[in-house]
């Protein structure tokens, strides 16, 4: 197998690698980073392996690890060796993890899901804090859900706070990014619900009539969902908010719902 | 009204309050920092005022902010003018809220809780992230806990990311923090059922024998509930993983549980 060894810091892929910490490089370049072997493994067992996998020279041996280089290497890939101190470099942490992957970036049209994979789909609308959209792909996974769909202007699901948010979830949900009115276009090919949490002319959360594909709409962190958009879903309802607050966090009202509709969605499990 | 101006960065009250970002300072001062208007509106509704107010000298007036001067003013507190220079200073924000507050810690001992006040609490053991612990605190307050009770080393209710987090819920939901002994001696001394998400010797969460008052117990980011806690617990539900996760988020969990909870424990609305 062959590794390069990199030692200085201002080496060209060093510099690259650093690069991918902004989102403007990790769209010019396609590529974003995943920190960890916890999360390598994770992406390997859903059938995702780095173009690039990078590895502290000074690192307890592991044989997940050495199962993942000899992947890599045999796909293609390739396997890089450097300090700590130019992994710390790279990703801006004092402790880096031991191991970190450079991915290509996913297609994130609306034209590559199938929405009868799954009974349930995530939509978040302006979602901004990248903590938050991955909390969604994880929920998302756990949830059966087949995938988020990110409208309009939303953090992006390949930061590097997303994707260790997401818990691996970055590897196994479908993601898709479109405007508002591209998506409702979409939407509307085939069959699907719209749902979204709100306080108008809607019904009790708990025993809606929720049906499959359903898409489980939540809107932005601090100003909720544009009144037109709440207007165009199929159902409307309301999450019971017992105390002084008037909202849930965008990713808690994601999972209420997503599991209220899982749980009238999904066929008993046989005795 | 008396307004003391600080126009000084080494003024010694811009020390204090800057100091009040570091936990330990914090504690040794009983005191910690509620920044923006919207959060102390919410605290003075629930009828918590700021011992001190800091205002930005060049600001909109607000008349919400003229009230809540004049009220902190008839009862005792201080108000104090700055520059949006030092405001900065003192919050570490690069554009920071026009005002903030300076309240006393409140009372977290579990003497403190009145267990029936409410038909839910939520319980927390080593929460590590001070954004999960706000977003449980601002679910609990949805959902209509009785408060947060942090269990064995946890994250810090009074630190601005959870202050933030919370939504204002840090002045509605009652917190209390204790060891884990400490917990469990104050928990049998009374009625009250301890229910965790577990894999091992548990029942479906949906329509799960909840009992009020009902305890919600979730587990350590990373590591999850040690398993002689979960031994103790009255109840282990199971919440379902249909991906690749076995877990999720855990504040996540907790209003998924705190959901299901308050359906099955809230007496059914009057048509």
């Amino acid at each position: 197998m062959t590794r390069r060894t990199i030692t200085g810091f201002s080496n060209p892929t060093v510099k690259l690698l650093r690069s991918l910490r902004d989102k403007k490089h990790r769209k010019r370049e396609g590529k974003f980073l995943a920190e960890g072997l916890r999360l390598l493994t994770d992406a390997r067992e859903s059938g995702r392996l780095p173009e690039m996998l990078v590895m502290a020279d000074r690192r307890d041996e592991h044989p997940l690890l050495e199962a993942l280089a000899t992947e890599i290497d045999r796909s293609g890939g390739e396997i890089l060796e450097t300090s700590p101190e130019i992994l710390s470099k790279i990703t801006g942490k004092d402790n880096p993890q031991a191991v970190l992957g450079v991915f290509a970036e996913f297609d994130t049209s609306l034209a590559a899901l199938d929405r009868t994979a799954a009974p349930i789909w995530l939509v978040a609308q302006a979602l901004r804090d990248p903590g938050n959209l991955g909390t969604m792909l994880r929920t998302g996974d756990a949830a059966g859900a087949g995938g988020l769909i990110l409208i309009d202007e939303c953090a992006d699901p390949f930061s590097a706070e997303a994707v260790r948010a997401s818990m691996g979830a970055v590897f196994t949900q479908a993601i898709a990014q479109a405007p508002w009115g591209e998506f409702i276009a979409w939407l509307r090919q085939d069959e699907g619900q719209l749902v979204a949490a709100s306080l108008r002319d809607a019904v009790p959360y708990r025993g809606a009539p929720y049906q499959a594909p359903c898409f489980i709409l939540v809107g932005n962190e601090s100003r909720g969902l544009p009144e037109e958009y709440e207007a165009a879903c199929d159902l409307r309802v309301t999450i019971p908010m017992r105390g002084r607050a008037d909202s849930l966090n965008a990713a808690i009202a994601g999972a209420v719902l997503a599991y209220e509709a899982l749980s009238s969605l999904s066929p008993p499990k046989r005795g």
